[in-house]
């Protein structure tokens, strides 16, 4: 019961990070800046966090969950657990946006050229520089994460905000390079569905967004570490 | 005595939330871009919360009441009361713009033109479409309300701030599909107006915000109950 | 020493709130929405409340002290005290705005044109109209001052926070209307530089943002008391 | 050990105010408004603060570490640390910006013209009319920052937060006039790389963003203290 509990949470905060976040990449856009998107994904992660945080810690993203695992704050057995769910809310949150465009009426045409606000880089960015922004990326967004959550540095209840806003920051600069994803299942839930509405280059490049988040993740928990995130 | 200054809570926050949101849906738009609408409701809806949600709790809206009353927080008996309040006080709000319309000496077919940022939504959108959005939308809603409000899962004084910034991140989300109401009375009080001015569009549609909000927000009741928001 | 303290600190963030809000009404206007010019206020008020506000209360503003001398949170002989300091203050902001001209070298009629962020009405909205609005913009504002800083209903230390933001969605609303003082301090420093450089309209409207702050303030305080602000 | 951490703390801090400060100058720019650059370095500097602050104190500025150095909350052989630390930190967060360009296979022209937003000021502001306006941006904020950091006027877990948006506000009254550097070593990374890629203009301009900081800084002290920053 407590674990299902825990796994929903997780299901959950992804499902509103994909869904809220990608919503306004889809239906909002950049036109009037990049504030709206990332707005749109810090308070939908920082809501997420308040919310359901008590109860699974508030990830949402295998990379948290990897630095935690990394950090002995997770066990690697509940760390699989985590990821499953963390996946499966990501592609319910694109199934959100799927559902909206269901109420527009939306044509399978108009659908895969809006997208599902997947992250794609375009050359004359390559594979090994997109994934390098999004090591950087995911290392400050972690290593902030990792810091403030931990005994020693706590930001109380200010927790949840603040990793919010850092993650709208990121995403502020890293939007035109590679689409600031930070997290796997917040890119692969979008690949996924954009995939079945015939357009798979999202899915294609997931390599960038699973090596990437994952390696700057677990370079944030050993800095944080060093810092002395994980002493009394 | 305490009951008038519950109901006096109740009513006042619903005539900022609307007032200041719809005003600013009214007087500034979307033209640079959905977030001036969503932070001023978010902030009108966060202020309101702190001012006088130590009296009533700070709901202002039918649908969190009706959490609320599904999770044994507020009786049956307030229930019906604090709706009362809040459609008062949501008429009072697009009073207020009305006001506004009237001290800008603006004539009946400018500001049926203008409206009061009621809550509408346009074909290809259909009823159900539209219903099934304004669930979700305030589902994510009062889930967070419910747990962040809850003895276990308290958010402390960052509470209030949280609700409201939840609340602007669903407004851009879903502002575009259906106007992003969550709420029975903030879109009761300006399709009231705006039918005395000539529009009766969004009184007709009022059953997709009435069913929308009320059933989002008892499945927030029951998942968050599950999640443990009832516990000591 | 003390009360120099007090009336320093009052000065400090009468200073900091015209000289940063002003400022961008100055140099950056509204071409990208409401947002810039509501958020400066309202982080520059928030700001000054934290960093002086243990000292004086953090007021910044005429109407707030009325509201608290009404409620007997300030003495009457202080209240003098504090307007004098608020209204230096709000002058210096706009000197420090002046001093900007000085250094992009701008010449008297360019500077007449841009002004100095003051704020006006103009035909259709009539005296009483825009009195009005601000009765109502500051009505809102000043009760939420009161309660949230009220000893039963304190938000700790959001509080300096939730009263900027709130000023900000204020403004959002009433800018295109009275350009949103809410403050008669905030009012007289610019309509007093911009009559130095050849535009009086704003200091011959100044009885709008008299009277509208005074009333609005004193209606808050009654509100408020009437809620409990004042009870133990 | 411990030094080591300190010092890795402000070269962290530092790296991330101008990695993702003027990263955002660079790859966002103003043409959506002031606002996404003024947010991307006050919640870069609200971030590092919340995540490093608890080791070094969390300056990240030398002209923050002079303040308190002056008010003898940090000894003068730390300030030397301090503030090579933040030098050595802001030349990272602009050699970040460098591998960002190598990431986009940007051109040495391109670059050039792009710049890493390095601060300038052009006729008609002269250099003095440029210092004077840094020394104000630097009065204002870290005279918050001294207070709101203070045993007396501690804003609590709000304070890194209130920091940011306080920059973040300064940042948007003075980005067309000086660039708003507030901070020497903000200042000189981007100035450095800038000049590796044809540009000296930024470099030779360093007096006015030097000068004016530490002079603010100084100012703010001194006012800080008067007004009982340094007291039990």
């Amino acid at each position: 019961m407590e674990k299902m509990r825990v796994y929903l949470a997780e299901f959950i905060g992804a499902m509103m990070l994909v869904g809220i976040g990608t919503g306004v990449v889809v239906f909002v856009g950049t036109q009037a800046g990049p504030l709206p998107i990332a707005l749109a994904f810090g308070l939908a992660l920082a809501a997420g966090i308040y919310a359901v945080g008590g109860i699974s810690g508030g990830h949402f993203n295998p990379a948290v969950s990897l630095a935690m695992a990394i950090n002995k704050r997770l066990s690697w057995t509940d760390f699989v657990g985590y990821i499953a769910a963390q996946f499966l809310g990501a592609i319910a949150g694109s199934g959100i946006i799927a559902g909206f465009f269901a109420a527009f009426g939306a044509k399978q045409d108009a659908i895969q050229q809006i997208g599902f606000g997947q992250t794609v880089y375009q050359a004359p960015v390559s594979f090994w520089g997109a994934t390098l922004i999004e090591v950087f990326l995911t290392f400050v967004f972690i290593l902030v994460i990792v810091m403030v959550t931990s005994n020693k540095y706590s930001a109380g209840n200010m927790t949840p905000l603040i990793i919010g806003l850092t993650l709208a920051a990121l995403i502020m600069l890293g939007i035109s390079a590679t689409g600031a994803s930070l997290n796997p299942a917040r890119s692969f839930g979008p690949a996924l569905l954009s995939m079945f509405y015939g357009s798979s280059q999202a899915l294609s490049q997931m390599g960038v967004y699973l090596i990437g988040p994952f390696v700057g993740g677990a370079l944030a928990a050993f800095v944080a570490k060093f810092l002395g995130s994980e002493e009394a």
